[in-house]
């Protein structure tokens, strides 16, 4: 096994858990820059040719985990693995970002949902997408289902 | 920081890093069965409604990294975060799979480009994807590109 060392940090609008969007239809458009350490710059070659990026980093304000848990988009229960809490075994955050434009070792981009200061453990470039149609949602779908149906237009 | 923990184990149809498909135009196909810890089975609750998984890994046989790397599906060096080497600073991989079925801690999956008994560090629901239309892939469509070009058909 392994620890984890920051290769960077995350500079972005969202300073407390509060302020960043959750739950049902939450977007995520928040512009930031992740701030790639110096030592790790030249890890950095070539990712400008791509539009979006997964970035892997740490829950570093969260502390244990629990299997379970009802998540901000539904009112009851699912497993950790099935959600995005970050309060998981191994506290891995997962979030695709745009790209907007790198400056060195800045890259600009789109679509964040993490704390600023947040540590930053990998990039990878985004490479392809499973087609929206053969995407099943399980019970974010049915929860969306059902807040529909409880508030009709 | 933090020290990562096994969740659980690959069970796939490779045994050694030459029989993964890599290079342009590779085909993960393979189908296996990520074998969960039963500590960690109450995790899983609610995950069959999903139809494709991210799967987190730890690429427990490379050891150390390098910032900059010539990847099999080109005859070009790129930096390691613009790549899916597995020499990475915190020796992460990422994976989408396709969910086939559940039985009980076992979760039969199709899209596997792990090697037989790689620790899981975590899984998380596949959401939303990037249209495809709004997709670069820098280096890698130029390679193919220049593929293309010295061999046509």
């Amino acid at each position: 096994m392994f620890t984890s060392r920051a290769i960077g940090f995350v500079s972005s609008p969202y300073s407390e858990t509060g302020a960043v969007p959750k739950g049902l239809g939450a977007q995520h458009e928040a512009e930031g820059v992740l701030k790639i350490l110096p030592e790790y710059e030249a890890g950095l070659a070539d990712i400008e040719g791509f539009s979006h990026l997964f970035v892997l980093w740490e829950f570093d304000r969260a502390s244990g985990f629990e299997l379970t848990g009802t998540p901000p988009s539904d009112n009851r229960p699912h497993g950790v693995f099935a959600t995005r809490s970050p309060r998981r075994p191994n506290p891995i955050g997962l979030t695709t970002v745009e790209l907007l434009n790198r400056q060195g070792a800045e890259l600009h981009v789109r679509g964040l949902d993490m704390l600023d200061g947040t540590a930053i453990l990998d990039i990878k470039p985004y490479l392809s997408s499973v087609p929206a149609e053969k995407l099943r949602r399980g019970w974010l779908a049915q929860a969306e289902a059902r807040k529909q149906q409880s508030s009709p237009r």
